[in-house]
């Protein structure tokens, strides 16, 4: 996904949220799907360390340990994190890296005022 | 609730990711909950509703209408909302107004580097 969904809908937020109408359905699914990403312990450790990777990426392979699942269960919960649009995955050889989507998770909060 | 998990928590996060550890248990369950609060398109309408409100608070009288949905109904998602730290309740003779706790979601979102 080259361009999130919460980052592209921004700019139509805030002028509405000012006349206290709601959001449309499209965004507040768009929105709702980043956060849904995140409603799960794991793959906010898994976000986090994502985020907080010293290289800027990880590999699947150095994702497993940490939150103590098979590679498998870890590769499902990217999964879902990049159909959220909140990282981007590269396949190299045997192995996938995950790089964080700058501004997914922060676009998605300002959304909401936040 | 009126100290959020996710604020009082972040100092912790931003330490341990740049090690590249993951977060402890505690602190990805209270992030998940604050996401998982907002991982639906209703909660989110809800949620941009009370965060844009001109007064800085909504009546629950109010919230019905523009999602389409029975008091009941909202009240339950308000609830989550509210569990999550989201947004703060208070009982005024009939009705039940919620006002934005200010920076639980920004907190959240920091916290995983966003």
């Amino acid at each position: 996904m080259s361009t999130p969904p919460a980052t592209e809908a921004t700019a139509d937020v805030a002028p509405c949220c000012v006349l206290g109408e709601t959001i449309d359905d499209g965004l507040a699914h768009d929105l709702a799907k980043v956060f849904k990403a995140l409603g799960d312990p794991t793959r906010v450790k898994l976000m986090s360390l994502i985020a907080g990777s010293s290289d800027g990426e990880m590999c699947v392979c150095d994702l497993t340990e940490p939150v103590g699942l098979s590679q498998p269960t870890v590769s499902h919960h990217m999964k879902l994190l990049v159909e959220a649009g909140l990282v981007a995955r590269e396949q190299r050889g045997r192995w996938a890296y995950y790089r964080p989507t700058i501004d997914t998770l922060a676009a998605a909060a300002k959304a909401l005022n936040a």
